[in-house]
């Protein structure tokens, strides 16, 4: 068996053992070993299914409590060790399948007694994982070409409020931003399907507000609805959305999981909006959990075509440091021959005084902005919003400063005078 | 809108704001509010659509280093509260559905820079959800009636080494466990389909194992097999189980999330064995992400019929108290029509020495206790280690300590005395 059918994946590990101990331990856990040794691990056996230790970096070795509760006194401090970890494993006994994978990189090893802190902080995938799964069916080029916007970042915002609108209500909003020129908008996250706001009904408002538009103006915004549901419900609403000429869709990918997240991408005929909801109770502390650039990849190869990243400046608790590396890891190959770029979502708070930094962050113009108040709060209304994001991001662009492009664009400085 | 139709969480949040404050802030992001004041959210709509606080309680006021990172200072103490907060939602914009569910109680709100800390701590679902949903199709009564194990907890033991072994070997493996008695068997969760043995060569040669002895016998063993996979995948695996006469499936939780499962409990024909491995990364630092109470409410009303708790004793991190809190729950009916209680499964290193612990904590003899080296290193054999087993929890049952039982009890005894 040779390494190009090996999968590995990197950790941050913490642990009080030695840290090749501790290392040997998670491997044979995630592999051919148990607690306890067994008659039936044998030294073939062993070579052929085992995990390996491919290598093991120490980064610090310390006095602290350990970040996580086990079975070590945790109201003292106690020498601890920091390590980069990678383990390889053979597809020979874990398959090619995403599925089996998360129960092999990310199953019970977090809660291995031996660890004190735990993250997954990236994925590489074998050759056959790439013959198997669908990556991106339209990516950044199918997701330019429907939305019809050649260059430059995709302007677009969120619909607000969150919940609560009727079908026709959302309608409403949409004709406005539609006739501001707007190229995208999406439900909110809360938004599914509901007896306020049913999901057919919003489909068929909304479409014929965005097809009589493009009709008229050949412009036609791609609104991506969240169809998240049931495997039944998600394929009627996917067929539902094709029939109206809808030209995007949205998931939330922790509430559906891999296993339909798969099959979604199966039937789709529309690119897959990945909507990140729940990200942080599987990131947010530093010592446990999934780091954006494993956890991306997955999706990513599974074939969703938009990846929420956060915001610079965003209104989390995240900081614009890890918010560009989750972007620029999505314009990243993943591999020579299906390199599984996709765009980049920004949103949370975004408005003109962002453009520069996440331009400058992203070295790409690769981009989907979402941006409530930035859009609709402008003191010219919406149209004006839109064209003032736009003029931020060609300054950037050009290398051209805010307070410089402001003197060309009154809309730029109209906003960049507001609040929003 | 009666509360009957409301959907209400609990959560233990950590906060540096006022509790007041940021309970409205979490209830706002998760429902009709957003970042800012927006012009559509009306009291009439907020009437309609907000989410509520219902109840706020100050466990403790402390100086503490916030657990999670964020835009606070994190070097320094600073004033933080401990409350318990709940929360509810109408599902007139909800909706019926558990995977928007998961968007509302568990979305965006752990990355909210408000929060220094939120775990998750219970659901109560109103009644349009036990009408949509499923539930377990076979639950206890039904495991029994497959099982042949009309009362005392089911024994049984997963194939080790984890992966590795062939269709044969495992085939070979249970044919020595079969013969020893065994009520239950399960892949590892590592196991599903590989190179190295195949899922329908590993159903072909167990199958028949287990069916030429319940023909011979009269007792068949119940054996979960790991059908993880992707959903047509899984799909036909199910079929072949059914076609092979298997009695029960098994799969992980977290690698096929929620619409996969729902779709799965939609054909399956056989009991479905849940497993929970990843669970780690949802629980393990105590001030993020979910606890057991309210995760596996979301897998038992979506169609588990057995549900992995951990076990007393066990060999991770996890605390006796918490092991055993886990499973009473799934012992717990959710509601009085359908109360969707399923088997708790105790794994991890199991012997006859945690039966009384096990037994004086759940109460009930409805449990499955999975023993590997506690079965299969028994000094007469595996018959002898399912043996002893028995013998333990009938003396737990019956009031007798394992001391007085080992004396009428040769293989208890033996295994007692052995290091297993």
């Amino acid at each position: 068996m040779t390494d190009s059918v090996r999968l590995e994946a990197d950790y941050i590990l913490e642990t009080y053992l030695p840290p090749e101990q501790a290392a040997e331990i998670i491997a044979g856990e995630q592999s051919s070993g148990t607690f306890v040794a067994v008659p039936g691990e044998t030294p073939e056996l062993k070579a052929r299914a085992a995990a390996r230790v491919e290598s093991l970096e120490t980064i610090a070795t310390y006095n602290a409590i350990p970040a996580l509760d086990g079975r070590y006194p945790t109201d003292a401090t106690m020498p601890l060790h920091r390590v980069k970890m990678t383990l390889s494993w053979p597809i020979g006994t874990v398959g090619v399948s995403l599925p089996n994978l998360m129960a092999t990189v990310a199953g019970n090893l977090f809660e291995l007694a031996c660890v004190t802190g735990l993250k997954i902080v990236d994925i590489r995938f074998p050759t056959p994982y790439f013959q198997k799964y669908q990556g991106p069916g339209f990516g950044i080029d199918g997701t330019r070409e429907l939305c019809g916007v050649q260059s430059g970042p995709i302007i677009g915002t969120i619909i607000k409020p969150s919940v609560g609108l009727t079908a026709d209500q959302t309608a409403s909003l949409v004709q406005e931003l539609v006739a501001g020129g707007i190229d995208f908008i999406k439900d909110d996250e809360l938004q599914s399907d509901s007896s306020v706001c049913p999901f057919d009904n919003r489909v068929d408002r909304v479409m014929r507000v965005i097809n009589d538009a493009a009709e008229r103006t050949g412009k036609k915004t791609m609104y991506a609805f969240n169809l998240t549901g049931d495997m039944d419900e998600m394929r009627r609403r996917h067929d539902k959305l094709v029939l109206a000429e809808a030209t995007c869709l949205m998931v939330s990918l922790n509430s559906v999981g891999m296993a339909g997240f798969v099959a979604l991408r199966s039937f789709s005929q529309l690119p897959i909006h990945a909507h990140r909801n729940g990200w942080g109770y599987l990131t947010r502390h530093r010592s446990l959990g999934w780091s954006y650039v494993a956890w991306q990849k997955l999706w990513r190869l599974a074939g969703a075509d938009h990846m929420h990243v956060n915001g610079v400046d965003n209104k989390f608790s995240e900081d614009n440091v890890s918010v560009l590396k989750s972007a620029r890891e999505c314009l990243t190959p993943m591999s020579e021959d299906m390199p599984c770029l996709v765009m980049p979502v920004f949103s949370s708070g975004q408005t003109v005084r962002q453009a520069h930094a996440t331009y400058s962050g992203l070295q790409s113009d690769d981009l989907i902005v979402t941006a409530g108040g930035g859009i609709v709060a402008h003191p010219k209304g919406p149209a004006a919003g839109v064209q003032a994001l736009r003029d931020a991001y060609q300054a950037a662009i050009s290398g051209e400063s805010l307070d410089s492009a402001s003197k060309q664009s009154e809309v730029l400085k109209l906003a960049l005078g507001s609040s929003v």
